[in-house]
């Protein structure tokens, strides 16, 4: 038995309440339907029933203008605080129960979104595979043989499984944009700051930023709109101008052939083609990625990862902690306090370095991620294609750029396949506009 | 015989200009001032007669609207690259011959500054004394018993002994503040990347700030104003609405007893009376500086210290070190990568916690430095006293806010006080006015 589908978009949901749909109705169809897919390792809490129908029966009366979010199930990751139900980070040792909401989710609440579940990750956020959590690994909604993507897997996988309309992830090395091309999603990451962080478990706190997982780039807006804001306890908010999102940008960089980094012609064939569509809305032009692809590397081969050792190293024992996470965290200790300042002076120096390229482009589009592993290439080698996976996102918050993941053409194999926009401070807005256009002319 | 004095102001200069001297016969007359004050700690170098005569033959016609620097001798800490003259860091086997002029000397010569020479410092900018130098030790303009104060000591005392009428410091922990409290002059430190820091051998590059000694504020200003403004080969310059210093602040905040600190009856005397005399012209709030006082302790005993080893550890063989150099420099061993991002983070903390005194008050008023050390304590004890300076000025760039020292009233013994204004990033022209006036009142 098949449950009823999820509409594919807030304004298509909206339509159907207003048709007379009820939220208990639409509840009630996303219990049957996560049910029928039988995957364990999708959520980490769901609220009650009764739990569910209180909030259900909380909502003002509706009313899409005054509450854009009314009614829309939304799955957030367990690395953001909801309050009354457990964060845990996927570490069960560091279980605890938040009485006050992440700002970023009271905000989505107060704009009538319901909650319906805490999502799988990788461990404390650090991973692109969604393969390191110590409970099932959530199955990828296109191709069950391969990762999920991470960190956010439990999050993208909801949402293209149909059980929310939205989710929350986190990214901070591209845990936002990574799962959303390996489930055809579209990836929202906003300017670093824009959203509130508070209620965040940290992983590099500096970095840090909630991104929302959509099917399109409107409801994804619709979400950040709301989200975005100044929070006076967060250390990490800062203030941004939204705008909105209506003018294309029209001159898009790509990877030179030295830096364009595919693996297997599936991957490529998907670029290629979706290139050619991209084509037909703006100008492209091949720059040189090196500071980029440089600054990428710093963030797990370089200091950085003792950020990730500053915010979370301490919270449980390292024996409660997933293996790999573990073994990541060990890498830390190679580092002096000279070794991380040294990173950051050599960071300041790339981002000096990068910024002739965006006096040639508007924004910048990459392959979202290089490739598309296997759950059996995650087992022999946990490291090296998590690692591949983050070589077109892991310089995006060091270097203070906005992005936005969208689904591209597929590959001829018929997986999915990504490409994500990229541009200033600030820029979330136009990559809005940008991204929306580009799926028309891919889908 | 006594030389000629150099007028104590830009204006009086060039009213002389106008009334017949020559840049020529000024210059003659610093030479002459010089070498009656047989201090051979000041300067590390001086251009040669014939270069100094070329330079100011290479003047254009005298227009002080079109060159607000015409004919003004200026100073320049040896860690500020001046074309043609040798860089040191007053550490001899660092030394090399710039072909390039740091952008900022290179504004205040387009302006008509003939910079007269470079001066000594605590090695590599290190130290708030001016003793810890492998040359002799400038001598207190005010006190010969006492240290000059650092980093910039040299280019305190240029300015205080008639040397020069404007000087070039850097600021990174105070290194502007404190040498002008101990020699009673203007010390302006701008907003952190206001004015670009390339050409200067970085410290805490972070944090390091080119900062200007006059005798008066209106002076400061003038060398600030012609050398701020951005440098896109400068990855540490940050744009800044420069403004002009036009409106006094109203509501200056001041340390409450418990975060008053001041070694001695004298200084305590200098500090009333000078509040006494501030009381006239602003309301004065008392405000818990602890969250401002814990930051200052983060820069010498955390993990900053290692910013310090990433800048220049890595520039000569630490034998080829000052001793106390190499002492500090050590420090910065006992710190791993995860006590850095924990420092960094701690900073961001303590950023927030800052945050609510800004709403009782428009600017910071504190005592420049709490002691004023003599030359046999610090041969006693060559780090205590040092700290101890730091205690109003450390704080200030790890905050990013803006500060200027100005002289105060007197202690009774006769020797210099100074008070200093702080305030948010790019309120420079609001301290500016506000210092002028309060020189007015305590005078």
């Amino acid at each position: 038995m098949t449950a009823p589908k999820l509409p594919e978009g807030i304004a298509a949901l909206h339509a159907a309440y207003a048709a007379g749909l009820t939220p208990a109705a639409l509840l009630a169809g996303l219990e049957a339907r996560h049910a029928a897919l039988a995957d364990p390792g999708i959520f980490l809490h769901r609220p009650s029933e009764q739990a569910l129908a209180e909030a259900a029966a909380a909502l003002p009366d509706f009313d899409p203008l005054l509450y854009p979010l009314w009614g829309v199930p939304v799955a957030v990751k367990d690395n953001i605080d909801v309050a009354g139900m457990p964060t845990t980070a996927a570490c069960p040792d560091y279980a605890y129960l938040p009485s006050e909401s992440a700002p970023a989710v009271a905000r989505l609440v107060a704009a009538g979104a319901l909650v319906v579940g805490k999502t799988n990750l990788d461990q404390f956020a650090t991973g692109l595979v969604g393969v390191r959590t110590p409970h099932p690994i959530p199955r990828n909604a296109c191709a069950a043989d391969r990762v999920p993507g991470g960190s956010s897997s439990g999050s993208a996988v909801a949402v293209a499984q149909g059980l929310a309309l939205l989710a929350l992830g986190t990214d901070t090395a591209g845990s936002g944009r990574v799962p959303a091309a390996l489930n055809g999603l579209v990836g929202l990451k906003p300017s670093v700051g824009a959203i509130p962080s508070r209620g965040v478990v940290p992983a590099c706190p500096s970095l840090d930023c909630i991104s929302v997982f959509a099917h399109g780039v409107e409801d994804a807006w619709a979400a950040y709109a709301v989200m975005a804001g100044a929070d006076n306890r967060d250390p990490w908010s800062r203030p941004i101008t939204l705008g909105t999102p209506d003018a294309p940008l029209t001159r898009l960089g790509i990877p030179r052939e030295a830096d364009l980094h595919l693996d297997g012609a599936e991957q490529r064939a998907a670029w290629e083609a979706s290139l050619a569509r991209i084509a037909l809305q703006a100008t492209i032009e091949e720059i040189d990625l090196s500071p980029f692809l440089e600054t990428a590397r710093l963030l797990y081969d370089g200091a950085f990862v003792a950020e990730r050792d500053a915010a979370f190293g301490h919270l449980v024992p390292r024996a409660a902690m997933h293996p790999v996470t573990q073994r990541i965290l060990a890498g830390a200790a190679r580092f002096t306090a000279t070794d991380a300042f040294a990173g950051l002076h050599r960071l300041a120096a790339l981002r000096l370095a990068t910024q002739p390229a965006w006096s040639r482009m508007d924004a910048l589009l990459v392959p979202t991620a290089p490739n598309f592993p296997t759950l059996a290439e995650l087992e022999a080698d946990p490291i090296g294609p998590n690692a591949r996976l983050g070589t077109y996102t892991n310089f995006v918050n060091l270097l203070d750029l906005a992005a936005l993941a969208v689904p591209a053409c597929s590959r001829p194999d018929g997986l999915p396949f990504g490409v994500t926009l990229i541009g200033p401070r600030a820029s979330d807005a136009a990559l809005a506009a940008t991204g929306a256009r580009l799926m028309q002319v891919m889908a």
